[in-house]
């Protein structure tokens, strides 16, 4: 029985057809895995930010916003180490100059893998060595004679200001840590945190991926939500702090997202997967329809590593001062780092349900929770006359502070039930002849497709207390 | 007397002091222009791009939403124009080397203007021609011997994927407009919309400025919020639309941004501003400390243009089919085009207030709409133990869905009132001894300084009903 009850190449096409996501620059025959997301797609992007943002920021007291910019000083990636070994390794087939990723080769030609894998975290000179060994030939031309592997950096480079000298050359952020890590020291002051203490950030991420794919779960821009926890090692156990994210990130998509457990799992990093400054990794996985692969990283402790680097290569204190000893020190920090668009990905799989019914008609159906459902509430009057559409349009206005409420006039009720489970309102509202007699209205629910009667001024608060959209 | 109480210069310095912007990469001595969002000030970004989405895209039925990507095919941007013609005119001094911008150098020089002026809109070769025949001379080095104009493009290029070859240059989008154009014919059908109806869009843009300047009035990277309303010109009249929309985005700068009329005026362009294809702009315009300038265009018509540039480069068919007649058209647009960090200047400007109270004492508020405020509600307990500070988090837990409000227990209370006066934070609430014995609390408002008792329990409701945060 296959993992989901639609495949990744069934969703792709769904996406395009319900407005949730469609091929970058179609018209012109697309952008290498770009994906743009239409009327539908938006909201749920919109409300898993939204829902990250409620939870992390305004849901707790120790963690501030953030929002810096995507071009940064170059300097900031050679502190961090981007500019060095952000890279992966590519080798060229000599004979019709295909250029592949040596990680991508090894996983194509069979079961075998070098000792220490971890896929595109293997240590690369064990790749290359593999791909020697076993002789892999280039899925092109089916020759075995590479070139030695290059470095290929994966920031995308560009250049500000007038001249196109390197002394103008800046990159497009890989990741939007090292922005939170730069304002480290503003953003204390101004926000007069004490440790522990965390700042938040979603923002666009770019990343000249030599094979992007499976849709959105891999694409070279992206959508991050990060956080840097700072805390003091003498006074914090990092494995406690450690813990605690680790669980806060699985609420958050488990209870915020409402993504099902069952296809969920915890993964820590083994010792040779973490980067050398890094104490301990823990990922969330879901098992797509490709398998399983990471969702998000729950935590990841890493050290006092890229404060102590900026501190160096800036020359400025990223010091912070303990009030009650007047000790001061580099602040320890534990990463949770989610991506968006992935999250989407999950959220549309999970979400996915073709029921059939006690008639032995089918229904199509996306369960999204309340809070992350595109449409939250759909208004239907029964016929576009006698006063039930102006009814509606009333309807639709008292209930916009919810988020979007949609008005849908067109076709029979029925049609209207079935368009609103495929794109997973919550609640259908249909307004008929007696709505406008008793002010009662009637609220049919998505998922048990059941009926109920409730008086129009009711209506904020009955939803509001039954599908907890915020 | 000036136009604000306080100075372009004074205002960089608060909103580093408060949290709100801070120069970007600043501990590597920044990067020309760009600036990062504090946690006051992240909220404030956030919150008018909300009510930019709340007001435009829920608050009708005529819009829908979409997020495309920054990364677009090359050939969108030769469809639409902005390879050929997005360029400013740089001259060199060929004694000192220093490059400028030849509508800069004019502004710099003096009062005296070419014929058919309108700024870094004005037609280049009038440009050109006036600095020669003033004999404009070299800022830097007093020389007047300038080069031939260049035109220099910009859009910042980057490239994709592992090779640097010329096919795979890309462009970092310069507007949200042509994501929304090149999605139109998805996006309609799958929301199903009939014209008139808009697509809106929120996200980053890039210009590489040869002047950026005014802190966040023109940066290199900016956060675009902009509508393309599709209409059939045999069916609706142009100008009828075109007051529409200069009435809504009024109405969305004053009624929900808050921003006062005495600052703002509507600017119909000139003939000889206006591109090729357009046949009317409407900008609205507020006075800066720098003088009027461009706050937003609340209209410009910009007909089938883009559309048909499009079709003619894609070859893909960008027609409506309207339903009652069959007849095929393109559809022509009005477009409102408003930056989110402009506006965001200008709430901060217009916010700002110094008064002398009664004692003789002053207080400086930020008078933000509620809307907009980044802090919403701020609760301090009158001492952090007898359980008034566990009684204080209880009641932010209970405000939670309003936004971010604030746990605060750090000073004096009139030290704590101060502090949120600055961010502008429009109602506190004290928790005292009293409130642990009858369940009341005192909310005091920002603006009139008043206090008055409230029951915990009607809190949410108080609150709401008073200051209409959503």
């Amino acid at each position: 029985m296959p993992v989901h009850e639609i495949t990744m190449e069934e969703l792709v096409s769904l996406c395009k057809t319900r407005g949730i996501i469609y091929a970058g620059s179609e018209i012109y025959g697309g952008l290498a895995n770009t994906w743009d997301y239409g009327p539908i797609g938006v909201e749920l992007l919109r409300n898993v930010k939204k829902a990250f943002w409620d939870f992390f920021v305004y849901g707790r007291e120790d963690i501030v916003g953030l929002d810096s910019s995507i071009l940064l000083n170059p300097k900031v990636w050679e502190a961090s180490g981007h500019i060095a070994s952000f890279t992966d390794p590519l080798m060229d087939c000599k004979k019709c100059k295909a250029r592949y990723r040596a990680d991508k080769l090894i996983e194509e030609a069979g079961d075998a893998r070098p000792e220490g894998w971890a896929g595109e975290k293997t240590d690369k000179s064990a790749i290359v060595a593999f791909v020697k060994e076993k002789k892999i030939t280039c899925p092109s031309c089916k020759a075995c004679d590479w070139t030695e592997p290059k470095q290929f950096n994966l920031m995308f480079r560009t250049h500000q200001g007038v001249t196109e000298e390197s002394s103008a050359e800046i990159f497009m952020r890989p990741e939007t840590a090292q922005g939170i890590f730069v304002n480290f020291v503003n953003a204390q002051r101004t926000s007069r945190k004490k440790l522990p203490f965390g700042i938040a950030q979603i923002g666009k991420a770019f990343r000249n991926e030599i094979t992007p794919g499976n849709f959105i779960f891999r694409t070279r821009e992206f959508e991050q939500m990060e956080i840097e926890y700072f805390f003091d090692p003498e006074k914090s156990q990092w494995e406690e702090l450690f813990q605690n994210w680790k669980k806060a990130v699985w609420d958050f998509v488990t209870k915020e997202l409402g993504i099902g457990e069952t296809h969920l799992r915890m993964r820590d990093h083994e010792k040779d997967e973490l980067s050398h400054y890094s104490k301990g990794t823990t990922d969330i996985e879901y098992e797509f329809p490709f398998g399983w692969g990471e969702l998000c990283a729950a935590a990841a402790y890493r050290t006092d590593y890229d404060l102590t680097q900026h501190q160096k290569t800036s020359g400025e204190s990223l010091e912070y001062r303990d009030e009650e000893s007047g000790r001061k020190f580099i602040p320890h920090v534990i990463e949770p780092s989610l991506g968006a668009n992935r999250l989407v990905l999950a959220i549309l799989l999970d979400a996915y349900t073709n029921e059939t019914l006690k008639d032995g008609t089918t229904r199509n159906v996306m369960r999204f929770s309340p809070k992350i459902a595109p449409i939250k509430v759909a208004v239907f009057p029964l016929m576009k006359k006698d006063g039930l559409d102006a009814k509606a349009r009333e309807v639709v206005r008292s209930l916009r502070s919810i988020g979007r409420v949609d008005y849908d006039e067109a076709g029979s009720i029925g049609k209207r039930y079935r368009r609103h489970d495929e794109v997973g309102t919550p609640a259908c509202i249909t307004i008929d002849y007696d709505s406008l007699k008793d002010k009662t209205v009637t609220v049919r629910d998505r998922d048990t497709m059941e009926q109920e009667r409730v008086n129009i001024a009711d209506l904020p608060a009955h939803l509001r207390g039954k599908y907890h959209f915020d």
